[in-house]
């Protein structure tokens, strides 16, 4: 079984907006064992609409398209399906009730352009978008199904993700799959790649006609997430062998390895936090507020993060932490010094278990005094206990910044479950 | 005049790596006035590549390629070609001498698989990389024109813009285009198009064959790129119109556009401090660092911004800022009395021109005395006035986020720019 993606707007077509959604959707299907054939960008008219359908179907079982849903002129997918499959439009009562309803409770008016939504293809079953107006369609025509989504990408995300997917995998999926996945930080992908090359091997030859098994490298910024798939008729037997595969993968990199399934690092922290009825603060510098969100990004990060210091200023680092102006005189703001004085001084003010400090130079001006762009000076500490490391990195300043803060949550990790 | 993009890898179609590279040539071809039909992924397989080339030989008269090029086992860009154009592979002695030349230097040996790369399409152009050791083909068929580039980006980037779009504007280039973009904040979508109803009809009518003119909404979460674009022979009566039209929309809703072209509203609001020499600072709950983020994203934003507090606990609402305890009490945290209180607290803790606070319930969790989750309340303030309103949204936690901090800012280029 195969899908398709079909990515609809002038916008990406103009190179204005970078297409996104259908990376995202690619790599859902894949981790869940369905391949992506093709995936076909096109303008927003009802001619090239339909003749990316056209093409698509012939290519793949399932075409899911993003794009082209909303209430303004330009948005024409629906009449390009009613188009292509030679059906209508029909007003749906349950989605104009829906629609009503929701701005009521807005206090905003429902105007025609956003009425017009309660139209809907004839042979379209609908799913209610949990996020957005636009309705989503599933469209049935003999084997073939094609799905409508949002090109927005919150509410693409979402729908797809959420809603979407599960069914797909049901109706499209092969086999059965077992997939394991272990979330990895603080080593590159290469690095690991070469502690896992006799693992790797080994997965490689257990593959056979019956059975296949795959590891795959998920890399994002700063974190990897490490993908077993077993796939087959014999469950068991797959499931013991992705799962003898994982501890072999422990067993060679297991202190970067600090969750299995889906857990991002933030939610990681906030568990262990509470475990131990630990509270943290932060104060930060070059991350500028960003370590603080990814922390509060977590729902309940209010029951262990007490809060932060953003230090941009110099000024605001003495005056908050006390960092002495003879220390930021002597070593300059980014250094091991003033590191270990903010977090001193933050765990004093915020009277947390924890606290996290960076202190670096984003980019890509600010380098002074053989100091270099992408450097920073992390540390955690307790009241017993302090660590102070330092980074380099060669990103941009948006990069640096999340990769800052990803290895400030990950010193945080380690200080705290007591990792080396 | 068309052109379409075929990008080949199957990292693509795993989602496994972003393609950015159909993105950047097309909106370089855009601005160039060449408009790209299509967008196509493909696999890693020579039947993918020859399908895919077939395809878009039909849709456009220009095909560029990105990816397959390589000198791994995975890279079949060059035998897809050679069966397509049912031609062969020959020895090219100059890039021969040219890869030994770069081996030489770079103190690396030469080895079979990169030596491969002389090998070449006995029916293609070779034009050289600059940046890597892969050659490009430029290979024509009777009117229609296949050019392949690398995948690395860097060198997709480089040889695309440098060398192949200027031949490829005189070759296939035709009228002129114009193009206006305008950054709109702080009002839906839909309740936009309501306003700009006329303008668009306007849009629509001045359309004719030798002109076309065209309105595009470009929805961000919070956010609203508005593109007018004009494109045709008389570059000046284009010109006039796009501005015509340019104006008409500001009249219609001017308060909520703050910029022309392609600033975002964090490098918008960096610009009006700096001009005044204004300061700033922040006060966060709900927003938990995000605000701060995005303020700090802007390169030289230390310029103007001091630094904030995140009080996530009501303690340091009431330690830091001196919020009293009678009105966390009386009022709750999320309410208009705290928010002003906290506005006040941020100015005299950091001294700034300006203090924006936000104060809310991002989500799921955390609605309590009738205050529902989505609630924010916002203020912004300097040492003669100030500001606090409430906002609802409906969306996830970190959509709520987002769209708190987006509102916070628009606060604060209003406040400052003295916008009703």
């Amino acid at each position: 079984m195969k899908a398709a993606i079909l990515v609809i707007g002038d916008e990406i077509l103009s190179g204005n907006v970078q297409d996104t959604n259908s990376s995202f959707a690619a790599r859902l299907l894949f981790e869940n064992n369905i391949s992506v054939a093709h995936i076909l960008a096109v303008a927003d008219t009802e001619q090239a609409i339909k003749e990316g359908i056209k093409y698509l179907f012939t290519k793949a079982d399932i075409v899911i398209s993003s794009g082209g849903l909303g209430p303004t002129r330009d948005d024409v997918t629906k009449t390009a399906i009613v188009s292509y499959f030679n059906t209508e439009l029909v007003f749906d009562q349950a989605i104009y009730d829906d629609l009503t309803d929701r701005y009521t409770r807005s206090g905003r008016p429902l105007n025609t352009l956003n009425s017009d939504q309660a139209m809907v293809p004839s042979n379209a079953e609908i799913v209610r978008n949990d996020v957005g107006t636009a309705p989503i369609f599933w469209i049935e025509q003999g084997e073939k199904v094609l799905v409508t989504l949002p090109g927005v990408p919150s509410e693409m995300r979402h729908m797809f993700e959420k809603i979407l997917l599960p069914r797909i995998v049901e109706q499209f999926g092969s086999g059965k799959i077992s997939r394991i996945i272990l979330q990895v930080i603080g080593i590159p992908e290469s690095d690991l790649a070469m502690k896992l090359v006799e693992v790797e091997n080994q997965i490689e030859a257990a593959s056979n006609e019956n059975e296949q098994y795959k590891l795959a490298y998920l890399p994002s910024m700063g974190t990897i997430r490490l993908q077993i798939i077993g796939s087959g008729d014999d469950s068991t037997k797959i499931e013991n062998n992705i799962n003898n595969f994982k501890e072999q993968i422990l067993s060679k990199a297991g202190k970067y390895i600090y969750a299995e399934g889906d857990e991002g690092i933030s939610t990681y922290i906030g568990k262990i936090l509470r475990e131990e009825q630990a509270t943290v603060s932060t104060a930060e510098s070059c991350t500028g507020g960003y370590l603080a969100h990814l922390i509060t990004s977590v729902s309940g990060s209010s029951d262990y993060y007490l809060g932060s210091i953003i230090s941009y200023a110099n000024e605001v680092k003495t005056k908050e932490f006390g960092v002495s102006e003879s220390t930021l005189e002597k070593f300059g703001a980014v250094s091991e010094e003033t590191c270990r004085e903010m977090v001193s001084g933050c765990l004093k003010k915020f009277n947390t278990t924890y606290a996290v400090v960076t202190t670096g130079i984003a980019g890509p001006t600010g380098d002074t005094d053989g100091k270099p762009v992408g450097l920073v000076w992390i540390g955690v500490g307790n009241k017993d206990n302090m660590i102070i490391s330092s980074f380099q990195f060669r990103r941009n300043r948006i990069e640096n910044i999340h990769l800052f803060a990803m290895s400030a949550l990950d010193m945080l990790r380690k200080f705290a479950v007591g990792v080396d």
